[in-house]
């Protein structure tokens, strides 16, 4: 599969998860490569662009985050509602081919050591702030993005465009179990309010 | 205005925000009450339910919730846009009647001395985990979740039905200045697959 990206500038990356999607975290340790979904990942400052991701104890991909220090942060799309769902019910440790398994298909980014999730709508690369009593506490992970990219079918010019994009490129926000919504249709404040 | 309304059990609380909408953050201290827009709240944990929430050095509300120690979770509805709007972008410093200029009202729930804003889909009151740390580097705030209620017309049974609700009903998920997306459509993980 072929996709059409582009780098987001990094002052735009917070609107990447702005709208509150479920998202995709991977990582890579010494060779091995994990990939879990996440509904709880949160923008947390604009610049740098900083964010918050809640990591189970449990999860695999959080292991390899604390020993390589680096993450990242993917959108799904609803083409992908299968993959989000199958990457969050599968463990590495119980599957060595959990990623083929769940229809995942890596690929690489220039100058990044990181495995980036194909078919999604935007990545962003992360590096780790270490907070050892948040992640220990509250399982709280907290990432720099050091470089972001979208698909620019659905992310151009510093804006999503469900809107007119293919609605197979839209944002999953998860419920519970296997129920997602996708994101819907664009609102905007009356003309003369907003300013 | 009346609205059909009725507690939710904390163990489904997660579930009012698990899909990333934009909130409204309300607090009170001595009489002073005030209501903010946030677009970076996100849960945290499920039992007991607790949630994040990024707010602004330069926020009235942030002062209020240092105070008190509590503060309510509350989302908007799309009827409520240019509500939402306005009191993410007037300030309580500037405008002692900025309430009654947003077009809030508000009201009480019994047993908690706090600001509930009628017209939302769902409140969660909310009583500040202190971690000055985290509040003083990153702006962000842990709340434990202490009660929770939904309109009955768009949350009930522990889920959503945006679905088969009225679209005036359903949450906002904020992207930049005046520009919302409304959530969308339903969508399930395929029978078999999920399970």
């Amino acid at each position: 599969m072929t996709q059409p990206f582009a780098p987001v500038p990094l002052s735009k990356a917070f609107r990447l998860i702005n709208h509150g999607p479920a998202v995709l975290v991977s990582a890579r340790h010494q060779g091995v490569s994990n990939v879990m979904a996440a509904a709880w990942a949160c923008a947390l400052d604009y610049a740098p662009p900083k964010l918050t991701v809640v990591l189970d104890k449990a999860a695999r991909t959080r292991e390899l985050i604390e020993k390589s220090g680096y993450f990242v942060i993917q959108i799904p799309t609803a083409a992908q509602i299968e993959l989000t769902y199958e990457v969050g019910h599968r463990s590495l440790n119980d599957d060595p081919d959990k990623l083929a398994h769940c229809g995942v298909t890596l690929f690489d980014m220039a100058g990044h050591d990181l495995p980036f999730v194909r078919g999604c709508s935007a990545w962003m690369a992360c590096r780790l702030v270490p907070e050892p009593h948040n992640q220990q506490t509250y399982d709280l992970f907290i990432g720099e993005v050091v470089g972001a990219w979208a698909d620019t079918r659905v992310f151009r010019d510093g804006h999503w465009h469900f809107e007119t994009a293919d609605p197979s490129l839209r944002s999953l926000h998860y419920v519970a179990g296997g129920h997602f919504y996708a994101i819907g249709e664009a609102l905007d404040v009356a003309e003369g309010k907003a300013g």
